[in-house]
């Protein structure tokens, strides 16, 4: 990543998912970054895969490898022309995408429009703790506040002394 | 969900990840559903521990509401006032809000504002497939496009007969 954002910069709560929201937040990062993990490397097959109108998209690419998320190549069958591929940091968005597709699979869309599958079944996607390898349930997890005065209820100016 | 998306009427590729984005994409809905996910559900709290300008953010929460991912509920202590709640659709956001937050930890941020717990160990969130259990590697999964025409490489109208 170019530029790292300190998370008290950010309006309101310090927080990982604002900071992770001015990378990847706009409307067609998700989708950009969708179609580059699909091997559409090309500018024009992002535009029209994605619909995003193409000023808008020029925008936001450009700024996605300045955040470290995308990276020029030549392309490997048109060597004079460069492609967007992923960094690092662009393929661990696989779980922020398979995440969303999942949740948009259960709640936003009449019926699924693409079947995942996961080795010989369906895949469902399902997000354990790397430590423990036990479910992540709301009740077993706790936030520790690292930034002075912010809690879970919000920001309360630390008590002087 | 009240109105579901036709997959079909997106611009580009038909896509749960863009339907969700049409539900979730906007720049202070997760930010909101964050702060409904942390017990905070005054307007004024969530407007102050988002930073969210208050006009926009009405009109978010307003939206959120109509898609059913949040419902207004009396206030538990102030039973005059109405608050924000998650609905099944709005908890099942904790997928994509860690996600998120993992990788803005990782990749977004100079440091981590909050340290995760769970149980006695650090949060690593990680995802697996909900039916085998095993780590989802990019590998081992394949799409079946649902829609015709539609392949991982784009449109093609499909071959008359």
């Amino acid at each position: 990543m170019t530029t790292r954002i300190d998370p008290r910069d950010l309006p309101g709560r310090p927080c990982s998912l604002a900071a992770a929201l001015k990378i990847v937040g706009d409307r067609w990062a998700l989708p950009a970054i969708r179609e580059v993990m699909l091997g559409n490397h090309r500018f024009r097959q992002i535009a029209k895969n994605t619909g995003a109108p193409t000023d808008r998209l020029a925008a936001r690419l450009k700024a996605l490898v300045e955040n470290g998320v995308l990276e020029r190549r030549p392309l490997p069958d048109d060597g004079q022309r460069q492609g967007y591929y992923l960094t690092r940091a662009g393929r661990e968005l696989a779980d922020v995408t398979s995440a969303l597709m999942s949740w948009g699979d259960r709640w936003a869309v009449t019926s699924p429009p693409v079947r995942m599958r996961h080795k010989d079944h369906d895949l469902v996607v399902h997000t354990v703790c790397g430590v423990c390898g036990d479910t992540v349930r709301n009740t077993d997890v706790q936030r520790e506040d690292i930034t002075p005065g912010w809690t879970a209820a919000g920001f309360e100016e630390p008590a002087r002394s």
